[in-house]
């Protein structure tokens, strides 16, 4: 038997048939349609990704345990219905109902972030824990929250938004997109770090980021990074910032949760052990009761690009 | 049957007879130690408490389902051990351990804010309610909270720390007892309100705030509010600002949590609706996705000065 995961993004929507050891057999996906409708549903393309998978991996439906769906925004996992979602614009459609016309075996969907925390969990870098703060740092700042072995998502699968935890009440801190200011996601996404990156170039004219940012064509969530590994001052200073950022939220976070590990993931990730010893040295000295509270270990999540997948894989296990 | 709730304070060590409804039949207190030491633990006070109160409520140990103790401070609640307490200077106490030398009954300890908040849960505003977010607005920022009717601590009962939750970063934010800067607890427990109603004082010498602290004989939680309501702009200032704090924090709970109810326990939740007002209308439109998530009620906390030894009791229920 296999499992399906599909990952719903704002680009595409990626499948996958994945054994129950987390090893993915074949995996396709297709363009996310500009605008659905409620005469073209999500579901539609949902069942396009699903029957390619299947033919890709020669197997028909008779050998799927159960189909799991990773999908941004709010998701009442319980009905099997997206709530709503922002990038890619959907309210109130009642996806696994739309697709057990299709498919006769068990269908589950959940936020991308719960089912990314979840993938770690049972495929990743959380292998063997318990209690898992997982953040995704990429274009937002997902979070999802393991709790004794099970996801927490919240009252009516409603909350373990921790994206949208205010972290700086200060007048002039940056809007976010979920109409507050100051939240976490506005200071610790990938995004945040270029409007911090662009910021601190334009105060140090003379910093190697700009040489750096016109080879690669643009600032992006690496220009930082590589220039402040290269000495540069003015890079070290966008590094030290960000991560103070991401810590904060973090210690926040460990001191509601007391996780065994936080797992990072997403595209800033890739920076490994430079992104995670100073953020384990703050966990270790500044969260509450350090002195006498477990061990909270800090690492990367291990799943990269397949996290989606293999998250939404999990979901049926 | 009856349960014996203790409730361990900074001043003094509180302890009552309490019935499985909730009602208090007998109840006293001792003054707390100003030092204990390995030859006189504090579990010697409380072993005092609890033989007043069985001779107060004319009961033997026999009639005793169990003892509950509530302690502030970092408990391990699995074993019965004070990790630290900070207001009374307490270091590894194994008090569970320590009692039953006396009492051959079930024994348990707790946070004092988990213990107020269950016992909010069981015997007060929050009772018909699954998922709880408590708040107890004091000298510090307590939380607690009840995910589906059982308490949260987080892993090895060492989490639920809300009120350590950095909600500004910004350079001139207050510190905090636990060594970081700008905490919720250092914006919205009480003595924070005495400090920035001093602060909002300082600038407004004609404000009534002045001759209303001087009738009290000092600034307190009321000065503000009581002069707000009687129309004092300044207060007013000082109120609204307080509550943006408060808000700030109990809705980047709400993200996380999405409770059934908020319950604002502590000195100032004397203000009820004056309080929880303005505070419900923020939750209903700035919490995230608040057109689209269930509805979460903020309300006063209902236990007030009894909330320690019923919360504590609540524990061996």
């Amino acid at each position: 038997m296999y499992l399906i995961g599909i990952d719903v993004g704002g680009m595409s929507i990626k499948g996958g048939v994945v054994d129950f050891d987390g090893k993915i057999l074949y995996k396709t996906s297709i363009p996310t349609t500009e605008k659905y409708t409620e005469d073209y549903s999500i579901s539609e393309d949902i069942k396009k990704v699903i029957d390619l998978v299947l033919e890709g991996a020669k197997i028909t439906i008779k050998d799927v345990k159960g189909i799991g769906i990773g999908q941004p925004g709010s998701i009442d996992s319980k009905r099997g219905v997206i709530r709503y979602s922002n990038n890619i614009a959907l309210e109130n459609v009642p996806v696994v109902e739309e697709l057990h016309k299709y498919f006769d075996v068990p269908i589950k969907i959940n936020n991308d972030a719960n089912c990314a925390a979840l993938g770690e969990c049972v495929f990743g870098a959380g292998k063997g824990y318990n209690d898992i703060v997982f953040v995704t740092l990429g274009t937002g700042v997902g979070t999802g929250f393991i709790i004794d072995g099970k996801l927490f998502e919240g009252r009516e699968c409603a909350g373990a938004e921790g994206g949208h935890m205010v972290i700086d009440m200060s007048e002039n801190a940056p809007s976010c997109n979920c109409g507050r200011k100051g939240c976490w996601e506005a200071f610790a996404s990938a995004s945040a770090l270029i409007r911090q990156t662009k910021a601190v170039m334009e105060k140090y004219p003379d910093s190697m980021m700009h040489a750096f940012a016109k080879e690669e064509g643009k600032v992006s969530g690496k220009t930082a990074f590589a220039c402040a590994k290269k000495g540069d001052e003015a890079a070290q200073k966008v590094v030290d910032g960000y991560i103070e950022y991401i810590t904060a939220g973090l210690i926040n976070l460990v001191n509601i949760f007391c996780p065994d590990a936080i797992l990072i993931g997403g595209g800033i990730s890739n920076e490994k052990e430079y992104l995670t010893n100073p953020i384990q040295d703050a966990v270790n000295n500044k969260r509450f009761g350090a002195k006498f509270n477990p061990y909270v270990e800090v690492k990367t999540a291990s799943l990269k690009n397949d996290a989606g997948i293999l998250g939404a894989a999990a979901l049926v296990l």
